[in-house]
């Protein structure tokens, strides 16, 4: 048994203590949460014996650590994030949100798998080889942020200042999902997003339906004809000019992700609890999933929505919208692309302004990069299989940032699952893989090392 | 100076504690203020002379009142309601909804105009006959309820029971608006409505929308699918068959309409606030507000409204929508018309129910009916103008009861103004139409009693 089997216990208990902080990123009143959390990464690494502190800006702090002592080696920049989703609906929590709870190989609570405890396989990783042999085989430099959950705009001003002590070969980011349970896996894509309010106008107050129907603006109503203009019933985007830039996967990828193991049934009717998976016809799941941009409506804000009737015409309504952006597309020119087809489909009589609420750039990295391929095969060799390359549909905006600033490739090993109900309740993380990931981690640094 | 003159302040303190009680008919936590109200109107109307009493059953009682000393001359029935509209949002008044307070010419109070303010003109015309003569030239029979703005289920089963105190020659309605300030008024004609709420559903719990986004069905869009789909750009609806019965007004009545005074600008942008008015095109205002069916939404409930950015597709959304009916369609067969084009239009991945939440037919009379003529010189004596025959947008779902049930016709002589911000903050009665109201019930009684 080596050092590594031997402190799962620790880890466990190290990573509950972790999980207990309510450090939820949307909320003002857990500022004080915020700073404990990253005052417990940022200790914890210190008596790792890395040297560590706070990175103080606008927003959450960050956690910075640093172990140079390998001359001549590669230099990994180490990310994850210690700040989580709110826990709403907290009924339908079987166990509290921030009292974790072991039950059969999972651990549940919010922030299990997103992302504290694969930010702590990075940490334990690299504590577990400072213990056993004084040293690293590479050079680390950590970066714990706070605010990936809410836009991360520190984080985002401080990579793009360029500092010297964000120099690295590759970042390791420990943030994305296994493609199913026992089979290592490894991220090479990541779609941007543009997440936006649309907020649309009409008369200056609220009106009563009988008596001015049929001559007021209403702007719900309204809404749902930019979102109709926007979307077609297939779910094609209609945004002029928005597909343009997609670059389609190659014929390769293409034919590896046909041979993924997947039930489509069990994962409509189980992952989902879906009648039938909708989206572009003609185009493979996922595709429309890693390769596809979308375009979501989040919430529509306006009107009377409480118990009975109300016949009020609203004066105004919010909606959240978001679209997803894959590989070729630029944000800055999807914002623009929305906004336009906003002001195109904008029926009479009311406004439609579009408020950019984030914006983060889609990547897309290189499998043939030697800190994949050697990631691909620590990975291998700690699972006992040949490790897949799949994309993720979602966003995770620090990897566009780290390949922008930074010229730096990022190796998205993830060690969560699909059934993980990240941003849901009863979020948990598989142990085993908790475990096996702190081991895949370590025998990564020791190959590249070597 | 008269009777009525002479006791203007008397009223006016009476309205105001009318007014003071919180009768929000459609808060179960207000249950003791309708019963309050509804003590009130009763204590009034026995005070004046009348047998009264409070007639129990589902929902917030009636109160019933009856003078029946003149025979051989016509029965009156006469309709108001003590429940009003919930007054939120708070904020925005000016001075307390439950703290009448007079400014100008205007007493500020939920409930001042709609209907509060018009019942009394009922009550306080017929006390001061009595209180003047000892006796009243007509028989009365009060029927004041507390649910017209809550679907009214109470009233409505006990007038279907065709009781023979309810037997009547006309009904009297006061709970309609003035054309404009100084110009008597009678309504012939008013929509009926529809309320209903469409329920959305897609996948079983709330999705990622990185995750999930180009495979799962999004229950906000579909709503939005079904509401465009339902409706088109310019205000058309596209329900099928939803216009095949309506009667088109005449040509005598189209050219009425035509000469009423009437500033599109001043009704646009001072009244309502808006850019420009919408609706059918080529079918002019009046016709559009009085005689065309409506299809609005009023409300949208589902997924995340709250600050900043949550990147969810909601497991369900609910959406308030109604149709206001006119003279020839009927509120059965529009609830299935409805139906069937939601079932038309829902997208697929998701299933949309129809929830219908009350209804109401329309009405017409004919202004040529010997109770309107009289009304029509009893206000025109009174308020020294011409009087003027419209219809409203709105909908008094208990003129078709009494039509229907009680083969009655309704005299609407309506005091309210059109700035009077009915169910909305600020609600105001203009304190000279209150006045002269009482006198002109009192003139129009005397002169069907002659």
């Amino acid at each position: 048994m080596n050092y590594f089997e031997e402190h799962q216990a620790d880890f466990l208990d190290g990573l509950k203590t972790f999980l207990r902080i309510p450090s939820i990123s949307t909320l003002t009143e857990h500022k004080p949460d915020i700073r404990r959390a990253a005052e417990f990464v940022r200790g914890e690494l210190e008596s790792a014996g890395l040297a560590a502190e706070l990175i103080e800006g606008a927003g959450n702090p960050l956690v910075y650590a640093e172990w140079l002592g390998a001359p001549g080696k590669p230099t990994l920049l180490l990310y994850g994030h210690y700040a989580v989703q709110p826990p709403e609906p907290l009924e339908e929590w079987k166990s509290p949100p921030f009292e974790p709870e072991v039950r059969g190989e999972d651990i549940f609570a919010r922030g299990s798998s997103d992302d504290k405890g694969q930010t702590y396989i990075l940490m334990k990783a690299v504590e577990g080889l400072l213990r056993t042999s004084g040293r690293l085989p590479v050079n680390v430099r950590f970066l714990i942020e706070g605010e990936e959950e809410t836009g991360g705009e520190h984080i985002e001003s401080y990579v793009a200042s360029k500092p010297a002590r964000l120099q690295a070969d590759a970042a390791v980011i420990c943030d994305t999902e296994m493609f199913a349970p026992e089979l290592p896996t490894i991220c090479v894509g990541l779609r941007g997003i543009v997440y936006a309010e649309l907020h649309v106008e009409g008369a200056s107050h609220d009106l009563h339906s009988g008596v001015y129907g049929g001559a007021a603006p209403n702007p719900l109503q309204a809404a749902a004809e930019i979102l109709t203009a926007l979307k077609d019933r297939d779910g094609r985007i209609r945004i002029p000019g928005f597909y343009d830039r997609v670059v389609p996967p190659s014929a390769k990828e293409r034919a590896a992700w046909a041979r993924l193991p997947f039930d489509e049934r069990e994962y409509t009717e189980k992952e989902m609890g879906a009648r039938e998976l909708v989206g572009e016809p003609d185009i493979p799941l996922f595709e429309r999933l890693w390769a596809r941009p979308t375009f979501e409506v989040h919430g529509i804000r306006g009107g009377f929505t409480g118990e009975g009737a109300k016949t009020v015409i609203p004066a105004r309504a919010v909606v959240k919208i978001s679209t997803r952006l894959v590989a070729g597309q630029l944000p800055k020119e999807a914002e623009e692309q929305i906004r336009a087809a906003v002001r195109t489909a904008c029926p009479r009589g009311v406004s439609a302004e579009v408020k950019i609420v984030h914006s983060a750039a889609p990547s897309l990295v290189n499998p043939d990069n030697r800190f994949i391929q050697t990631a691909a095969e620590a990975m291998r060799q700690v699972f006992g299989k040949e490790t897949v390359y799949i994309r993720s549909g979602g966003s995770i905006p620090i990897v566009g940032l780290f390949d922008e600033c930074l010229g730096i490739p990022s190796v998205m090993m993830g060690f969560g699952l699909p059934d993980d109900n990240l941003h849901a309740p009863n979020e948990k993380f598989h142990l085993p893989n908790f475990y096996r990931g702190i081991q895949a981690v370590a025998r990564y640094l020791e190959m590249l090392g070597a």
